[in-house]
């Protein structure tokens, strides 16, 4: 590694993901190529989250990449919302199609005309669809390695219900599996939240979010949403039902989606300047054998002795790996895997094979331990755990120590030019939020609400707005934001 | 089901996607919703094939839609095959963009370049990639649900060897691999063998496939293709790697890819009159059991038995199904779960009650048997296990039944218009295949050849080529396709 992240974030941040192999930078601007040490997280993720909205009775769709210009636009806000960012495709071949096709920025307009056609009673509710795939956002400014790509790959879920109160909790269900994502599996802690209205789903009724924050950059960062869409576009598509009483009635929606964006937050928060630093949850290789055989050794029995380990942790259900390639040396074995964010090092050298031991290397601390080789599976399952929880302690203190509670407009722009993560108490007023981010306009990007926590400190009566003056309805968490 | 299969083939296959519930006709042509119906069998077929190839250490990526104009058009032959079905991206909200993009029709000139830079030396080989994706082929003739669409599913593996034998090797490993996903899994019987000169991926070396058939319509269709592609885009891409003595050496590629196309493949062999017939293996339900509650009955009891068949069933890793409804009839049910191809319907009714039994009724013959409830896993595993035999070998049958042996012009006429499988003796010249495609040229398509099957009748010396009179070098199976 070239790059400090201390000193060059952004530099460091393109380095450690091309250098551990996880990108691979494309010859079209904003388009990635995701290798295997990032697909692996991925599907980790997927069969986890995949497995939990099955058991939510959701069901696997595919919609097409395409929608007509007449159906994207149905909905105003929405495409008021995606319309800048939308590629279009208006040839094939050597031929110009009759009419330009969009490419999905999102599927809302692309399902509900059939939502509508299938919905007919109330026996037809709730519909729940799950779909995996790419969408395309042609987005000009800053792309960047997972976090803002012009195609990214996500699930995107889409449900209907009869009623509000439905609507209501699964979005709630949802955004708790989205929470679990980020802490359990990329210790990554988040706020949960509303948004504001300005920064809600455009042409929805509410959206909650995951928030996750940067020191380094001092930016906060959606992790993954999940929108109450109301009834906006049950009126605009037509999706009525009948109900028990035989009267008919308009339906209540939900969309919902995390992305590869989520492996860019986990990178940002835990990768230091050896490279990357991956929780063992997610690392596609959790244990990485070394064997050390110094001059004279018997090198036979030491790649005896790792090929054993590897085996004994497969058995036991770890992913372990042996690299016992011939032309590395172990210390340039040692870096790379470190690059790559490997959770546990073991290396295997005379000294250990004569005392029955491995010596275990924490890539998260540093700390080496030698252990009884009859003690190897379990040992390791503790180091790992550990790991788990130390990554997501150490990344929420961090995180807190950024917290900054202020109360007037002068704090608020200190605590801003100090790239903390704001908590001021709010209106919630729109007018008021156009205010700040007119008020905070630069070269860094304007200030913004990241979201409304839903876990709220205590808001004495009469606290003001910071910002306006008027009664504070909330404590809101604000920054500058990815 | 308002059509016939052997009345309407066209029409009925429509109607039987629609209604069965797997497909979605959709507001641009070629494109389909694909319901859970499909996907569901989908996913099953995708974790097998997944499974199989991470065990030839195939690794996951995720490569971009889009291309540049200058790098598709890279390799001459291959640019020719697909430039007229390629879709192109030229504009981005209300801008143009600086150079036309094209969406990938496949993935060889998105992938190589990068191919080209990873590898440097022979131990960076082999390098095996697949991804799992859409891909668009902007194609104007007969869009047809699953087997030929404008955007559709797929796998593409892509994979880079040192020398020509491993290559070969892999080529053989997988087309295996899709033989069973037809076989096994489908219940499609399907060929193995290797295509034309004429009929071989634009800008490999050689094809091999596995090509079912159809009775009804009397076509040939590819079921899948395992391609080498020998040097011919190392070339163009310059893959090299520095051998074990230090030289610089060209690899060898293949690719690989099997499509949705495979579901529509076995909706044609074994759908009938009433709708889908699913081969038990991929039925994304077995067994869907069905309360029949006669006047008077003990409808509490009766559901009961149902609720609890369904339990011991899923216990038993069995995929069962509960249909509670009360605002259908139990012969309503029946038609419905026919029309989506359930392998097995149990009935429960107060006689199957009082007698300790259920009757159980196969989907692929109409059979019905009463069986003593203790005995349910183990019947039911049987009947499964033999409709998934029965289906395959009726199919095999039906197929085998089509396939006629020919030695002259005249004969491979008579058998076309017949609409025949033809095993010709062929002197494999590809001016020959142009010319059987020029003569047999017509409303219903030229006659082409589906495959060189590997496993060859014996070819008595002296045969000569059915349409040139020159020696024959094998036998070839001709016919229409899809």
């Amino acid at each position: 590694m070239g790059y400090k992240k201390d000193d060059n974030f952004g530099e460091w941040y393109s380095e450690v993901v091309v250098n551990s192999e996880m990108i691979e930078y494309y010859d079209i601007s904003g388009c990635y190529i995701l290798r295997p040490w990032a697909m692996e997280i991925w599907e980790l993720l997927k069969e986890f989250f995949d497995a939990e909205i099955k058991k939510l009775k959701l069901k696997p769709y595919y919609f097409p990449l395409f929608v007509t210009e007449n159906v994207l636009q149905k909905e105003k806000d929405h495409i008021e919302g995606f319309a800048p960012e939308v590629a279009w495709v208006t040839k094939s071949g050597k031929s110009d199609l009759e009419a330009p096709i969009a490419i999905r920025p999102t599927s809302e307009t692309v399902m509900y005309p059939y939502f509508s056609k299938w919905i007919r009673s109330h026996r037809d509710l709730p519909l729940k669809c799950n779909q995996w795939c790419n969408v395309v956002r042609w987005e000009f400014s800053n792309p960047t390695p997972f976090i803002r790509s012009r195609e990214f790959l996500w699930q995107e879920g889409h449900t209907v219900f009869a009623t509000k109160e439905e609507a209501d909790e699964e979005v709630l269900q949802i955004l708790e599996l989205y929470r679990r994502i980020y802490e359990e599996f990329l210790a990554v802690p988040v706020s949960k939240g509303r948004k504001s209205e300005m920064e809600k789903f455009a042409g929805g009724l509410y959206t909650t979010s995951v928030e996750a924050f940067i020191p380094n950059t001092g930016r906060g960062i959606q992790g993954a949403t999940s929108h109450c869409l109301g009834q906006n576009f049950a009126k605009m598509f037509d999706i009525t039902f009948e109900n028990e009483k035989g009267e008919r009635s308009m339906v209540w929606q939900n969309s919902w989606a995390y992305t590869t964006r989520s492996i860019g937050v986990m990178i940002m928060t835990h990768g230091d300047d050896k490279g990357l630093v991956l929780p063992p949850k997610v690392a596609p290789i959790q244990v990485i054998v070394i064997p050390v055989p110094f001059k004279d050794a018997d090198t036979t029995a030491i790649k005896g002795a790792c090929e054993s380990a590897v085996y004994t942790l497969n058995e036991a259900g770890i992913r372990a790996d042996l690299d016992a390639r011939e032309n590395y040396s172990p210390g340039w074995k040692y870096s790379q895997w470190e690059m790559k964010g490997v959770p546990l090092r073991i290396e295997i050298g005379p000294k250990d094979l004569a005392n029955k031991q491995v010596r275990i290397v924490r890539r998260d601390n540093g700390t080496k331990v030698d252990i009884p080789s009859t003690d190897l599976v379990e040992q390791v399952r503790v180091l790992l755990d550990g790991i788990q929880a130390n990554l997501l302690e150490t990344a929420k203190a961090k995180r807190d120590a950024c917290i900054v509670s202020i109360s007037t407009w002068d704090e608020f722009i200190a605590a801003l030019n100090d790239k903390k993560l704001i908590l001021a108490p709010w209106c919630d007023e729109e007018e008021v939020e156009k205010d700040v981010k007119a008020r905070t306009k630069g070269e860094l990007g304007a200030a913004k609400t990241l979201c409304t926590p839903f876990d709220q400190p205590d808001l004495p009566s009469g606290t003001v707005c910071f910002a306006s003056g008027k009664p504070a309805q909330k404590w809101s968490f604000w920054g500058r934001s990815y």
